[in-house]
């Protein structure tokens, strides 16, 4: 997608430096762009951990990416079978939610296991990282035309008027490599000339909805306006929403949905004035190993400091202000989890599907028989 | 309550100056304790405008000094009966949606209606300020009462564990001028000894929970975690919640209970979980002229920069940091509508009721005779 009229993915390999994979420093936007070089593991893992990727679908790319730079930075005599380990417990101790990094460490571990010779190693590792970005971003921009009739369905029932979609956290192309889960079909609604409204929720502590969907719809040219994460009940209740949209870190077989903290809030708001909620999400956010999320997804606990401290923009720099007493505690869940009871659909790269076993199983019936 | 170990009510006449009333500024809450002097109508106002003074029960108090204050600041030769016409219409004009601001807007009119010369104004006008001072007081201090039975009912279900109590916004003593309205009950468990803890909200976009709620509960030793906005249902899921208690700034005769915006989204949650959710209000609070809060009630807008500004403590001064790309828009609703089926009863100064007609009218039936 376009940033600063210039197209970007998320992620990708240096042109002339093997050795060097590049990516937008997300904690920087929407104020500065920034270009970080990663070159090693450690580069990648931390980049993960702290946030500068975000984003399930970049999680799992980017992951893919760190099993390419541990291998090529790898010091002679390395055994390959157990960088191959290593290298996958380092990636799986960054971050708990997203399925999509266990997805990406399987998947160069099982493409590794044909490697005989470093060189083949890192060769594969290489191919593996590119497949994974450019499947990304195709399943994206399948989700996009997937999601597109819904939009298409809304706007042909009140002409002339925006299709108003609520989303929260950033499930955008900022989140994926291109594209977007959520808001692939708010592009190509958009892209094709039917007018869309967003309304982002801001989405604390991070504000990933108001610095970085905000940003990337913005860039992009769609009409949208930020609120706080308490508004959206509000806007429903007004007959101001017509459609809910987000993404997802994880999703069970029984539909139960994983995805930024306070997305059940809003599930249940939709719900209860009739509003239609979906999730975009590619298969790679499906774990079907797993049934009841409330009772088997981990959540993550990230830092009070998030809580406590508000990082923005003083006009020259990124500085962080404090909102809260010097002696109070701070709790700070990352995820909740949507039961598929809420949700109306899953937008996925094949199709839209009801949020139950029976719904992913017809859409997806060979990750089932691969339990 | 007690800031800084000393007793503070939120508003008082100066003990040897009686052109100056004293108030908290909570807009620099918790970094430093102000107290400002308000000498004149427009002080008042703007006071209420400004969010100096805040919270439902606080604004008609501080509006009922206002008209003291104009009638003491009064040019010779002006009409009485103008003056306190035009009192009524500023102070009208400074904030929509609390009731008890107009309600205090009429009872000073009302009671001013005896008054012959200025003098006799001044002497009734403050009269009346401090005797609904005085009375805000003791109907917080009753519905503390009221509602401790539902914490020690909770307690005794689970010895020895705290009882988790989540809330919303400040509807504290800092909203009130003692005691508050929802944590009126949280405060007399606490002074009894029955261990409590409570969930704060931080209540975006002005973060009157994590600012002033985390702050009283602090100063008065009471158990306190700090939370996004988006946390609240996640903790309902998984059993943290035990009971959540908010305010309102209006109430209908049906239950319908206006509050801080979120406050709906938190009901919800209660109710899907199956966790009872309570409101604490003084009757100055219920508008019984009004049954739908969905539709009549009016929902204050207020800046968009409220939304894209943040205000914290950098360590020295309050600063303020942008967290939201420079042309995107905002909206900043500051109010939402619970309906009454999502409310478990409404703890009032005379007791608990259900959030319905009969309820209302069970507890104040002289309300409805004076329609």
């Amino acid at each position: 997608m376009r940033l600063e009229g210039k197209h970007y993915r998320t992620i990708w390999l240096d042109e002339s430096d093997a050795g060097t994979v590049h990516t937008i420093d997300q904690r920087s936007l929407p104020f500065q762009l920034d270009i970080l070089g990663l070159h090693t593991l450690e580069d990648t893992a931390q980049a993960i951990e702290e946030m500068v990727v975000r984003g399930a679908p970049l999680i799992g790319v980017t992951a893919a990416w760190g099993f390419y730079l541990a291998l090529l930075t790898a010091e002679t005599g390395t055994n390959l079978t157990d960088l191959v380990h290593q290298t996958g417990e380092r990636l799986a101790r960054t971050r708990p939610t997203a399925v999509d990094l266990f997805y990406a460490i399987r998947r160069q571990q099982m493409a590794l296991q044909q490697a005989t010779t470093y060189a083949e190693a890192i060769a594969i590792a290489r191919q593996t990282a590119e497949a994974m970005a450019d499947e990304s971003a195709e399943q994206c921009r399948q989700i996009g035309l997937h999601g597109l009739p819904l939009l298409e369905a809304i706007a042909a029932q009140k002409p002339g008027e925006p299709v108003n979609i609520l989303t929260h956290c950033n499930a955008g192309w900022l989140a994926c490599i291109d594209y977007g889960t959520a808001t692939a079909p708010i592009y190509a609604a958009h892209d094709r000339g039917i007018p869309v409204h967003v309304w982002v929720d801001e989405t604390r502590p991070r504000n990933q909805g108001g610095k970085l969907t905000a940003y990337e719809l913005g860039q992009h040219g769609v009409p949208h306006t930020i609120i706080t994460d308490n508004a959206g009940g509000h806007l429903m209740q007004h007959g101001k929403v017509d459609l809910v949209i987000v993404g997802t870190d994880r999703t069970t077989r029984q539909g139960d949905v994983a995805n930024k903290i306070g997305t059940y809030l809003k599930a249940l708001a939709a719900h209860d004035n009739g509003i239609p909620f979906y999730v975009g999400l590619p298969s790679s956010s499906l774990d079907v190993s797993l049934a009841n999320g409330l009772q088997d997804i981990p959540i993550e606990v990230r830092s009070e400091e998030e809580i406590h401290q508000v990082w923005g923009w003083n006009g020259h720099h990124l500085i962080s202000v404090r909102t809260t007493p010097r002696d109070s505690p701070a709790a700070n869940y990352g995820f909740d989890v949507t039961p598929g009871r809420l949700v109306s659909g899953l937008i996925t790269e094949r199709g839209i599907c009801p949020a139950s076993e029976a719904g992913i199983r017809h859409l997806f019936s060979e990750k089932f028989t691969n339990q």
